[in-house]
């Protein structure tokens, strides 16, 4: 099975509870419209990617780490979307949940994908209650207080903004976090896995700076021209275009020179080079090329 | 050490991360004006009275448990004061949380206090990861969907409301958990406790019913009338002042009556009678003497 079928069918699994006769079915409905159809899922191809670079023993938790890292992720889009930050209209290509449901709804299916995340990891624990309690603190602290992804988001909400800071835990603490959950499933030593998964979330984010610069509407699937229009810090506004395309291949290379040794190790470089490349806007790659 | 003074201190414990070098600082303030200076905190009071009364022999455990789910209960109600439900101007006797720091960050600082309920369960995992396991899946399913707070809260957005669920869901969930998390804490068997706690539920529900009908404003710390304002089915609503009283009366003889047998059933089955008669608005107490 492909990584991108194991992640669809281990998101359906876990989101097949809010179906539950005795739930609220619109709730239900505007989390399953968050998570499907898909966006990237980067992060969990990550983690499954470590995880089968060091051994996947025991697959059902890393499954437990990727759904409960891409259900946060999902979580963070729909709360960043609200009204009161980006008001965004558009994501993964259809309207923003809280245009589709509502925003009452939309704060809601944030929270309960959050809490499902942990939910999915306890559920998992039965396997191997130590594994779980690494891997729930692992991405605990990568979505928390203080440096997780919603502490990221706060600097929007600071006087003052740490720009490293707000870089970092917003976007790279969920890349770290996928990076050190794969090998902890897998039962490996977690820690050596963490610049490798923050130099891959730089990577991400200074790809995700140039699309928002330079996609055309509807191109993204998402409302684009943000940064600017937030006056949000961006690699593309320090660096300019050019010097975000350079910015992004050094840390690319970077995080392959610091996947720790492993099995997989070879393997798992050749991906991570591919997909730098996929990374890249796809007229920004032609004119490098 | 009392148990205000030992859940006060593990809540100190638990939030002093907020304040770590490199964190945005207003999501720290914010955090800690949800949590501090206290409400009744009579969940964390019921997951330490189980545990205690199941011999507490990892009271770090205890104290996790405890804290996770005070924690839980404040960004639901930072949550559910936000424009987009209640649009609440006062929470524990000073303006709500979105009115003091503003909306983005009540969004936040609920989202991480989820978030911390969670990394604090897991940082105690280390004691015990298997006591850990099972105290992450009872506080997970009762926030999270189908069954829990966040699935309570959402049947105010359907259509057709399914009124024993939303009771249930919304407020009985989380006593239950209590209950349940501080048997699973001392290692007991936790899952007999769980009628014990849905009982002390309702009869809170009843009594905030009460108190939303019948307090003064000012009174009670929050903003009052908010169930006839939002036309929300309240106990009051539909037995009246005096069927609700008999019917909070009901409730917590039921809870006594499911106390499972440990060794310190007597203590336990005194303090919730005590605990039933301080829930009483005092002006029905007194016409009720």
């Amino acid at each position: 099975m492909d990584a991108i079928t194991r992640i669809e069918r281990a998101l359906a699994a876990a989101l097949s509870s809010t179906e539950a006769r005795g739930a609220p079915p619109r709730l239900g409905e505007a989390m399953r419209y968050a998570v499907f159809p898909r966006g990237s899922r980067v992060r969990p191809r990550l983690a499954l990617a470590v995880a089968a670079a060091c051994g996947d023993d025991i697959p059902e938790m890393a499954d437990a780490g990727a759904v409960a890292i891409e259900l946060l992720h999902c979580a963070s889009l729909v709360h960043d979307d609200l009204p009161c930050f980006d008001d965004a209209a558009t994501r993964r290509g259809k309207p923003a949940l809280h245009r589709a449901f509502g925003e009452p709804l939309a704060v809601l299916a944030g929270d309960a994908l959050i809490v499902m995340a942990f939910q999915t990891i306890a559920r998992a624990a039965l396997l191997a209650p130590s594994r779980a309690a690494a891997l729930m603190l692992t991405v605990g602290d990568s979505v928390g207080m203080p440096f997780g992804i919603v502490a990221g988001q706060a600097w929007e909400c600071e006087p003052e903004v740490n720009l490293a800071e707000y870089q970092r835990q917003k976007t790279g603490s969920l890349f770290a976090a996928a990076a050190v959950a794969g090998a902890a499933a897998a039962g490996a030593e977690s820690e050596p896995w963490r610049l490798f998964g923050e130099r891959l979330g730089e990577a991400y984010q200074v790809a995700d700076d140039l699309s928002d610069a330079t996609a055309e509407e509807g191109e993204s699937g998402k409302t684009i021209g943000q940064d600017v229009a937030h006056d949000r810090p961006s690699a593309v506004r320090s660096l300019g275009i050019k010097g975000a395309v350079k910015r992004l291949e050094e840390l690319a290379e970077g995080a392959v020179a610091a996947v720790p040794a492993c099995a997989g190790q070879a393997a798992l470089c050749a991906l991570i080079r591919l997909e730098a490349r996929r990374l890249l806007p796809e007229k920004l790659s032609l004119s490098a090329a």
